[in-house]
């Protein structure tokens, strides 16, 4: 199993590209997972909005050629505590997931869910800019 | 072409394994480096044991039938920039890089190396614990 995390549209299509390639080459099956809070915390617009993005993501795997399937977490955890717990119930073998984002003023930073992310997922995670 | 760039024995097996499974996988050729300094700053028996290591991760990739090559890189570089110019040069296509670190006390630490070359690298790079 691969797991793809994707947060928002602007990577989408370089994270599922890769991700979508590698599973089909491994002959395995691609679980695309976004994370949201869920409950109070979380809007409808938010949740059709992660929905849209999901969709899109899935539609692009399988034109790819991949085995796919789409999941919205909303278990009311952080994305990196959902992140690594989703693959640790798939077993999944890969990781893949977005890094690098601008602060207000232009320079880049390293995201606090993906240095989470790296520094505790037990197997290989690619990251993606 | 992947490069895989190794630091230390530790992580060296998990590193090589899962770029030289990945070169053989893609039909590409495994390029594994590794940075020192070099000039008064680096000691003959450094040269040595890195020279050593490069040795061991040749028989590995090979073992497990990749196509691959070693590199001991002394520019005068630090090593994250030794790694990306490395990466431009033979163009690249996935960086394979060893992560974590534990802090005397036994945190877990994130290597300013391995910060930087994600955040500034063109490809996807791929942590390896």
């Amino acid at each position: 199993m691969i797991v793809a995390a994707i947060d928002r549209r602007e990577r989408l299509e370089k994270i599922v590209t890769f991700a979508a390639e590698e599973a089909k080459m491994r002959g395995v099956k691609l679980h695309i997972i976004h994370s949201m809070h869920g409950g109070s915390r979380t809007s409808r617009e938010e949740v059709e909005q992660a929905e849209d993005m999901l969709g899109e993501a899935e539609r692009l795997a399988e034109k790819i050629g991949a085995e796919v399937e789409t999941h919205l977490l909303m278990r009311g955890n952080d994305p990196a505590k959902d992140i690594l717990l989703f693959c640790d119930e798939v077993k999944a073998e890969l990781l893949v997931i977005g890094v690098r984002k601008r602060s207000p003023a232009g320079k880049l930073l390293f995201g606090s869910t993906a240095q989470q992310v790296i520094l505790e997922a037990e197997i290989p995670v690619v990251c993606i800019k």
